[in-house]
């Protein structure tokens, strides 16, 4: 997130689940992540030491979690424990999961945010369970028919990433969902990237107007149509080359597409590190080179490190969710924390749903006269 | 391209045009590329220089590109001049290139290969004109819907490539058009790359079996029971970090999926490229270490230099056409003419041919099977 950090504003004395004006509270589930509570529990900790604003739920076996929690200083008195003995593996499938569920912690972290006592839920566990549940925990905001995952992508923009969505929460998107995947990823940019006036793409073979499939033809009048009354700027179609360009700060597409084209560029990048780092074992002068580089090259690594800029959104529920990589760090942690910290001061789940809710009557109207004009 | 180059073979002195046992000619569009006419001349040089058993028929305004081949050395006597005035741009539309243009260079190399007076085709033209036009000239093989075109992408395996298709022929595939890829795919990885037995990974957003859409899940048991007869081995359902992996040497997709992952890579690719160069210029110390890093860094682009596999394969005609990036320089171009001298002195064509017809009628009774099993 390059994103500036709202630090400047006066500290909130309320108690956590008061939701006062500045105070925030996060609800983290602790456990399903590949590493293990002891890294979630130095990721909060990270962020409670850096943000004073922040207090947490936390979700998983209290015994376990209290001993981890004594250990780190600054945490006392900003964290609860919510006591789950349950745990969502990555094997787990979201069927299962939404049935027998109960007793995981990541139920119990949703539920949180469901009953108010917490705005963002955060959560290293399993995608699809994540998902599933979250859809029947919070459900979905009143005028979304798909819910949507958002994810950042370093990019050529000033602001250093742009968003991309749907990356996976449902393969299929007809018109009328790429038009909300639309309205949500402007208002994602706008409150979690402050850009007050995002340039939307939509994801196509080509530029031309007249490729690509028959809803994207659709999809693409509704866009438009929907841009002046939503304060965001419709470039038109753009190519897998804009991901990482310049052209526009939100992609929108599918699932499918999406989840295809955000593994395809982090299966690239990783190749070209390693690529890199051979390159530079070759000979001791290419091994000395090496060593003069390490800056540049840290510093190359520290704009694409996909730790700062951990944490997939799931968007279009009665709730933001936030979905932190499975192999996170605790740095890993703390930026998802701090993503989830800035959706939450910049009231964003209230501006979304008053933005959908506002655009259902529209985006009705337009999908009726786009499908007509086809 | 990384696969070894067959040069030992004994020259055989046969004319142009006679397709003698080991002697290729190749129709080469000098037209539609960026750079001109001079480029494809000193591409083809290259390639001429390097290997003894290729002649080219050249297609383009005779004047000029007498001129540009008598200024080359040891092209004299192996290359005709076929003269066509016209050009297709990058601009045309593929609708009018077939309907229009019968006097452009494009339509006349075609022609070259349609009329069996050489192998292969190599433009580096329009791609979608180029397509258009070889579907009408050259008419796809028997039990082919729909053609393909296959891309090579740096990966992790030791050929230092893998193939991708269809990146963009087509942006729809049912289940049987995925069977013809696969198909097609391991033939081209077997001809281009020298893989006795190569293995064929079915694109998808996970590896489980129960995910993606429907058509996909039928693919995967057409394809799984293809492997044996047609000599290949099948991997399951690859994710986007496969394509530059090592779980599988062939990715087989629909042309939108591929076509937006191509352009990630690529555009993914391009930006870390341009980050390496700013972090190395950023203080004098960094760039005195670029400096010492120089072989270093040169040996990883060399490594993923797209001109050094230049040249998309169009599959499922009479014939292969080979399509070489529009911006290629002397040395893509050339890069461009080996792959599809690789392909005519493989016997590629006749190979595909045999395969395809023989898998015809297995792919219809599996297709059958396929869908009663749903």
């Amino acid at each position: 997130m390059s994103a500036s950090h709202p630090s400047d504003q006066d500290r909130n004395e309320s108690l956590p689940g008061e939701a006062a004006a500045r105070r925030v509270v996060l609800s983290v589930d602790a456990m399903g992540g590949d590493r293990g509570p002891a890294t979630v529990v130095a990721g909060i900790s990270r962020s409670a030491r850096k943000n004073p604003d922040i207090d947490f739920i936390l979700h998983g076996p209290k015994d376990e979690l209290d001993r981890l929690i004594a250990r780190k200083r600054g945490l006392a008195g900003r964290v609860t424990v919510r006591d789950a003995s349950d745990v969502v593996t990555m094997h787990d499938k979201p069927s299962q999961v939404v049935r027998h569920g109960k007793s995981t912690s990541m139920w119990s972290a949703l539920d949180a945010v469901r009953d108010g006592e917490a705005e963002v839920c955060v959560s290293c566990g399993n995608t699809g369970a994540l998902m599933a549940l979250s859809m029947m925990r919070l459900r979905k905001l009143p005028g979304v028919n798909r819910p949507a995952i958002a994810v950042l992508w370093p990019s050529r923009n000033p602001q250093g990433f742009n968003v991309m969505l749907d990356v996976g929460a449902d393969i299929r998107a007809d018109e009328k969902d790429l038009l909300q995947y639309a309205l949500m990823g402007a208002s994602y940019a706008r409150n979690g990237m402050n850009l007050a006036r995002p340039r939307i793409g939509l994801l196509n073979v080509g530029t031309e107007e007249h490729k690509g499939r028959p809803e994207l033809k659709v999809a693409h009048e509704l866009i438009s149509e929907a841009a002046e009354q939503a304060n965001f700027e419709y470039v038109g179609f753009v190519e897998g080359g804009d991901i990482p360009g310049d052209r526009c700060d939100v992609i929108v597409t599918d699932g499918f597409t999406g989840n295809v084209a955000l593994k395809t560029g982090e299966g690239t990048a990783s190749l070209i590190g390693d690529l890199l780092k051979e390159a530079f074992k070759y000979s001791p002068l290419s091994r000395f080179a090496a060593v003069l580089a390490l800056t540049s090259l840290r510093r190359l690594q520290k704009r694409i490190d996909p730790r700062r800029v951990n944490g997939g959104v799931f968007l279009g529920l009665n709730g933001p969710v936030v979905k932190s990589h499975g192999s996170a760090d605790a740095m890993g942690v703390s930026a998802a924390v701090k993503l989830a910290y800035q959706l939450a001061a910049s009231g964003f789940q209230e501006k979304i749903a008053a933005r959908v809710a506002s655009a259902v009557s529209l985006a009705q109207d337009a999908a009726e006269r786009g499908t007509e004009t086809e």
